[in-house]
Order: C-alpha cells, then sequence, then structure tokens
C-alpha cells in the first residue's frame, strides 16, 4: 500500500491570513495521512461485524472519532482525512471542538444529558434562559416562536402538521364539528382533510411518510413506501455560470412559476395546498440553484393564494452559504417572511420556527413524549458562541470566495470533466457535475484515498460541506488533492 | 399556603424490606414536601416566560431537574414530589442516577456526544461493542438485527418502511420495475404502493403523519391532520376483575379475532395490509389489557394472511411490566416471535429489532443522515448494566405486586371511585379508572398537592408508571396520599 504523506504543497499557493482553523483546534492535524485504502482492512473488519446486526452497505469507513479533530476525521486504520463532507454537512465547528469537550464537563450538560424531560409539560427552570441564549438568537426574521424536535425530518413533519391545523384553523373559524372529531378516529375527511403539500422536484426534506412524500430526489429513497397523493412542481433547472446565461435562466424561472401557480389553483378543485416546502439550495436532489428573485415571487404567490411557506434549511442553515440562513439572500422584506424554517444538522438542535398564528388553537395537538432535547439544546447553544465569537459566518462567506476562485483557476483546465461548477456567492457550499455518475463516483474514491472525504448528490454531482473551522491551509489541502486526481482522470 | 410534610405514617405500614431506592439513590428524599400549590408562583412565571416562544398550556410545573433525585422531582418552587409520571413512563433509574452521572464524565461519553455520527455511512470503531454490550444483550428472542432511531415514532415508522419493503419485494421477487422506479416520483402506484398497516382502536403509536394514521386514542390527536386510509380493528374492551369474567371476556376476544381476520380478509381487494401493530397494553388510550390468548391468536392471524407483526413495545418495555417485555408474557414459541419489537422512552435510545428477512433489499434505502444516536446507545448500555446488576426487572415485579395488593386494600372501600382496577401481574404497570374526566382531573391534581406526581390516560383513567427504582417506602408515601385523597373526594 503506498503511502502519501502531506503537506508536499502546502507552499505552493499562499493567501493572506485572516483566520485559521488552528486557531480553534490547536492540535488539528496540518494535512492528510493516508496509510492504507480507505476503507481499510480495520474498517472492513469492523463493518463485518456491525453487518451482523446492521446493514453495513453504505459504509464508506469507520471513524475514529476520539481521534479526529477539527477538520480532520480519523478512520479505524488510522487513515487522516480532511473531511468536506461532515457527517452529511452535520458538523458545525469541527471534531472534538476544545470548547465544547470542555463544556460538556459542566453540570449542566451532564444533568441536561442524562434527565431527559418531557419538554411540553415539565420543561427544566432553566428552559427559557437556554432557549433564548441560544436558539432565539438566530430566529430569522419575522418568526419568534419554536418548537424543538429531534431531526430535521420530524421539523419539517412538524411544520407540516402546524401548517395543516392553522390551515383548517382559518378556513373553519371556531371549534371542531362533531363530524370532524368522529370522522378523523376513521382517518377519513372531513376530520382527516384531502389537503395536501406542493414540494419541488428535486427536492429532499427528509424519509418518513409525509417527509417522504414531498421528497422527490430519487426513486430508491421513495419505491415501494405508501404516498399521499401531493403535487410536485417543477424547479428551475439553470445554466451555469449564470452570468453568461441571465436571460435563459429568467425564461426558465418565469416557466416555473406559472407551473407552481397552476399547480396551486388546479388543486384547490381535489386537495388543497396548505404549504408549499423548499430548500434554498436543493441539496440532496443535486445542489439545484435559483435566483432570489424566483424565491421571492415563490413567496408572493403562497401568499397570493393563502399557502403557507415553509423554507427547509436542514442542510443550508448555520452558516456554510456565508449568511447564518440561506434565504437571508432573498431579502424577503418585511411581512414577505418565511412562516417556517426548519433546521437540524449542524444546529445538532433540530426544529422549526414559526410565527404566534401558527401556533396550534389546543393544548396537545402539537406535542409528543419530548419535544426536543435540552441536551443538544445546550450543545447548540455553544456552537453558536463559537460561532459568533469567531465570526465563523463571515468567515465561510470569505473562505467560500477564495475556495471557489482557487478551484475554477483548477477548473478551467478541465472542462471535459468539470461541469456547471456552481455556488459562488454561497459561502463554501459549493459543487460541481461530472460527465456521469461512474466518473464522479471515481473522482470522489481516488481523492478519498489522497486523503480529502467529499460526498455525492444527486445523479453526478460532487458536493463540498466543509465545517464552518474550514480554513486557508484546508482550501490548499483540498485544491491540491482535486488537482492531482483531475489530471490523473484527464490522463 | 398550607405545607405538608413527609412522613407523617412512613412507619404504618410495614413489609419485609427486599429492595430499597436508597441503594441506587443514597440522597434521595425519603418523602414529598409540599411549600406551594403546583404549579407554584415560579412555575407560573417560569411558564410564562416560556409561553413568549412556545406552548405552555400542558405545562404541569416547571422542574429542577439539578435538584431531582431517584424517584423524587423538584419542581421550580422547591416542592418535591414522588414522581410516579417520571416525563411519560420514560425515567428507568431515577433522577440523577449516581452511576450514571460517574459514567457521563467519561471521555467515551463526552466525545460520542459531541462527534455525532453519520451512522448508516461512518459509525464509530466501537459500534458494535456498544450495540453487543448494551441494546444486544436485551434484543427480544427470535429478532438479531437492530436499527437505531432517535424517538418512539420514527421507530414505528422505520418498522413500517422495512415492513412495506420487504412486503413489495416478497410479491415481486427480483428487481424494482422501471414502472415502479417512474411511478414512486410522483406518489402513484405501483411504485407508491396502496398497502396499509393494521391498528387497533384505542393504540397510540405516535403522532407524525404514518404513525399518527395508525393512533387511534383520541380526536385531538388527530383532527385536522391529513392521513392514509388505512384500517382500525376493534380491541377487546374486558371486564375486570379478569378472574371474575373469564367467559365474557373470552367471548369479547374471539369477537375482536373474528373482525380482525374479516378486515385483513377484505384489505386484500383494496389497500393490503402489509403489517399490524398493537401494544402489550394499550397505554396512552386507556390502558387497555387482553390476555396472552388474544395476542397470540392475533400473531397466528398475522402469519396466516402474510402480515408482518409489530409489536410497539415503547412505552411498555424496559422491565416496567414485571418483564423486560411485556411480550415475553404472551410465550409466542418459537417461529411465532414478532417480525418488529419497537423501543424508546426508558431505554433512552429509540429503534427497532428485526430480522434478517426485513433488512431493506438495497443500501440507502432504509437510512437517514444520524441513523439513531450514540450517546443515547451509551446511556442505553449504562440503564441496563445498571438494571441488570440490581435485578430491577424482578424487582419490579416483586413491588408491583406489593403496590396492587395495598392499592387494592385500599380501593375496597371506595368502589363508587376507583374502577376496574387492572394490571395485576404486570408489575407496577397499574391503572383504574374513575367515574368521569372531571374526577378523575380532580384525584390528578389532589394527590400532586400532596406530593405525588401521577399521569392520566385515556378519557377516565389513572395510570401508574412508576420507575424501575420504586421500592417500598415509595409504595407507603403513594399508599397513604392516595387514601387521604380517596377519604376527602368520598366526603
Amino acid at each position: 500500500m503506498s503511502v502519501l504523506r502531506f503537506p508536499r504543497s502546502l507552499t505552493r499557493r499562499t493567501f493572506s491570513r485572516h483566520f485559521s482553523s488552528i486557531d480553534l483546534h490547536p492540535s488539528q492535524p496540518r494535512a492528510p495521512s493516508i496509510l492504507t485504502s480507505v476503507p481499510g482492512p480495520k474498517s472492513l473488519a469492523l463493518s463485518e461485524e456491525i453487518g451482523k446486526f446492521q446493514d453495513p452497505r453504505a459504509h464508506y469507513f469507520v471513524a475514529d472519532y476520539e481521534k479526529s479533530s477539527g477538520n480532520y476525521i480519523v478512520d479505524a486504520d488510522g487513515n487522516i482525512l480532511l473531511d468536506v463532507f461532515a457527517q452529511v454537512a452535520s458538523i458545525a465547528v469541527g471534531y472534538n471542538s476544545p470548547p465544547l469537550l470542555e463544556y460538556a464537563k459542566s453540570d449542566e450538560f451532564i444533568k441536561a444529558a442524562l434527565n431527559r424531560p418531557g419538554l411540553g409539560s415539565f420543561p427544566p427552570v432553566q428552559w427559557s434562559e437556554w432557549i433564548n441564549q441560544g436558539l432565539m438568537t438566530v430566529a430569522p426574521n419575522g418568526l419568534d416562536q419554536l418548537c424543538t424536535t429531534l431531526c430535521g425530518t420530524s421539523a419539517n413533519e412538524t411544520a407540516f402538521k402546524l401548517a395543516f391545523m392553522a390551515y383548517r384553523q382559518r378556513e373553519r373559524g371556531g371549534d371542531f364539528t362533531t363530524e370532524e372529531l368522529e370522522t378523523c378516529m376513521s382517518n377519513h375527511s372531513p376530520g382527516s382533510p384531502d389537503l395536501s403539500i406542493l414540494s419541488f422536484k428535486g427536492g429532499f426534506h427528509g424519509r418518513l411518510f409525509a417527509s417522504l412524500s414531498t421528497t422527490r430526489s430519487k426513486a430508491l429513497h421513495k419505491v415501494d413506501i405508501p404516498a399521499f397523493d401531493w403535487p410536485a412542481a417543477p424547479f428551475p433547472q439553470l445554466l451555469y455560470p449564470l452570468e453568461d446565461h441571465i436571460k435563459e435562466n429568467q425564461e426558465e424561472e418565469e416557466k416555473c412559476l406559472l407551473e407552481v401557480e397552476r399547480i396551486l389553483i388546479d388543486q384547490k378543485s381535489t386537495k388543497p395546498v396548505a404549504a408549499m416546502i423548499i430548500e434554498p439550495i436543493l441539496s440532496e436532489g443535486g445542489d439545484h440553484h435559483a435566483s432570489p428573485s424566483f424565491f421571492r415571487s415563490l413567496r408572493s404567490l403562497a401568499k397570493k393564494h393563502s399557502v403557507y411557506f415553509i423554507v427547509d434549511e436542514v442542510q443550508t442553515g448555520v452558516g456554510a452559504t456565508g449568511t447564518f440562513w440561506a434565504h437571508e439572500k432573498w431579502e424577503l422584506g418585511k411581512g414577505q417572511e418565511p412562516d417556517f424554517v426548519t433546521f437540524s444538522k449542524k444546529m445538532q438542535a433540530s426544529g422549526v420556527y414559526h410565527k404566534l398564528e401558527t401556533r396550534a388553537s389546543k393544548p396537545y395537538r402539537n406535542y409528543n413524549t419530548w419535544m426536543g432535547d435540552p441536551m443538544r439544546t445546550l450543545q447548540a447553544r455553544q456552537i453558536l458562541q463559537i460561532i459568533s465569537s469567531h465570526n465563523l459566518v463571515s468567515h465561510t462567506s470569505t473562505i467560500g470566495a477564495l475556495l471557489h476562485s482557487t478551484l475554477s483557476e483548477i477548473f478551467v483546465h478541465f472542462p471535459q470533466l468539470i461541469l456547471n461548477f456552481r455556488g459562488k456567492g454561497e459561502g463554501t457550499f459549493l459543487s460541481w457535475d461530472m460527465p456521469d455518475s461512474s466518473i464522479r463516483d471515481k473522482f470522489l474514491l481516488l481523492v478519498r484515498q489522497r486523503g480529502v472525504h467529499m460526498g455525492g448528490c444527486g445523479e453526478k454531482t460532487v458536493r463540498l460541506r466543509p465545517m464552518l473551522v474550514f480554513g486557508e491551509e484546508e482550501v490548499i489541502v483540498l485544491a491540491d488533492v482535486v488537482e492531482g486526481v483531475l489530471k490523473m482522470m484527464k490522463e
């Protein structure tokens, strides 16, 4: 097995130093170190052990989280990889963040972790303090209500529930009818109403039944699972680079908006649309972008047809696009804010921000045993403090621009391999297509073998999802490995 | 405000000492202490603060988890209550369990808590060890596969997904057809199949869309939320005490079984039933019991009609009924095991045990970002070690019998107030009805005001859900308070 050791070219590209990941992770590796194939023999043996009780076929490798640090993940065989997939975009401030490790030893954290309460009925005395010092400090404009959940899927489905309840309440005015209370017990209308959620082709909103009914990423995610007969609208298929296709892209977006409005009107006579859900960048489906103007028009259409507007920021939220929430770039303006914004992943806590008008009409309607997890809420508070005190959102905006220009310089030499490079102005939330899925998969394998762990999405897309502590040194390592692999693949 | 102080009668009833909660919680209070109304002024003020961003109307009181200990919960006003509701049956070994607190300071726990991985793709090197030392040690007979999730609802919905996928795979044999792959993208049959889950009236399986479609507890849980048109079968309405109504109850169970089979047959021409889901005791719906023979017949019916059999042990599991799993009492025998057993709550970790034959046919079909939480898995391992080393399951069986006979002695004097006392032989999983919901609610309020925190379920039921560390001293405190309140209500 060949042994690759970095840094072989750490000095080749030099940038003005504005942030180093070492500031936050003094003991982080400076470069990858690859000792075996990835997965190596120890990973494979451990996967086999796991395979006795769980499906191991989606394993990339088995990881050693005790040894991982900052931007670098260590696998079972001691390979050290620069991780720009970050547990499917779920790590904000690096593995084993020293201030988080320190905080986790506190009585506050330990007791919150071990005494999980039923938050809806027996909240802890510190609950409003924890929320106001943490999750509420980043509440999207106009949204002052918060319902915590345990994952992104349940955040989205909670938004659906709140939207359905508010929609019916608005239609009905007063209290439930006897017929509603009776029919809902047998899952029939009017108690179980024939309403729908509109989603977009290529969108991904989770894997349970209602969220999966709105997910339109891949057949393998959906096949064999019963689904609600809910509508899907086309999402603009833009041409890149955007600045070279302004007119075509504008036409494409207008075409999609017309179709959205047609669906909203058509559904009124079948299953009226109570809410539409949209990601600011359709991530799992292949990193599809649209213009702020498109999203502003969508929002207006929703308002025009009295449809709630849910923005799914599970993957885009918490800074990676260079603003805290990706939808900030739409500049929706007062009175045009989303009705719901959902989050999870990097926040570690999950939930939905909303408005008082969509609070359920009675207690116990939006309710479950745990209603979220205080321990993850505290972790979120600490993560947000680190993000804030180190300006990691504006850092990500800057480093994203640097990463984009660095990769652009390289990609110009590989026009057959790199297509539709996109995400400029979206922080480190960058991606590109490759000619087909097998070439994309080969590329991912080769860069991993050279110490950079990246993920794919959609059919043939490579997506970068670095952490917010991704710094200049990491840009250099990433760029070197990508360039080396592209050169090899071109030959 | 009157001040009640215990123990006023701790010596009145004496039992042979076989377990004291003090063994595991040396600093636990010996009795309640009530200083204010519950909720008191501090609770009310904190609820109002929380009410600015979250619905506070289901709050009982705001709790001080740092001060709570063992069986006793402390509220914001310093009231100390014996907690036999236990966060809706979610606390196994007591608040602030000393061995758990000690363990939580370990590097293993802290790093697992802070570095949440994507378990399906990047499991930690210790994963099989953690599972084999923990959750797998209590795997139900015949089930050697485990899929971890984040809550009971997602455990049930994951079981549904696995059942639907296995059912269609069995029908189809080979790979998906092109038509299936295409139609599922628009949520239509055959790709999104017209299959159903059969559940039982009075059952509760969660609050998201598919689980809520199987939940048949209360209209308020279901109204306004679109649901799948899935069938519900009647669950036996038994007469208590069981030993006095053997013949009527047997007839009632047979009637229900006939109806189940009728539904299974009828559905074949509309939405065939892929799986049925049942709780061993229908808990949220009002603690409805049935005989082991009924459950054995259900299991046989499922097998006869090639329907998967899901046992929802989210509330009944982990020892409270005096066996680790409540369904152990059915003695299903080899080859008749459930296909799926789901768990959450007291285990802190959540998930579904199943068989290799229901593993998804391809990777990424049963998949999501986190696929469970190693930190909760470790917490479960430690809880299971405490349960095992202190024999808390057999303890709960013994103490449950003691609690049952103690309450029976009291209840015999209040035949107008206490109806259908049930749960004999089911550990501490006891319950009774009261004449109507307002009397039940008044009873709960009065016992809480005297330092015992109990919960209701169904329309007019009181349910006891003590922790597994509930001991003799707690039986005495509970019995004294219940007797005192019943005397007062009778006057």
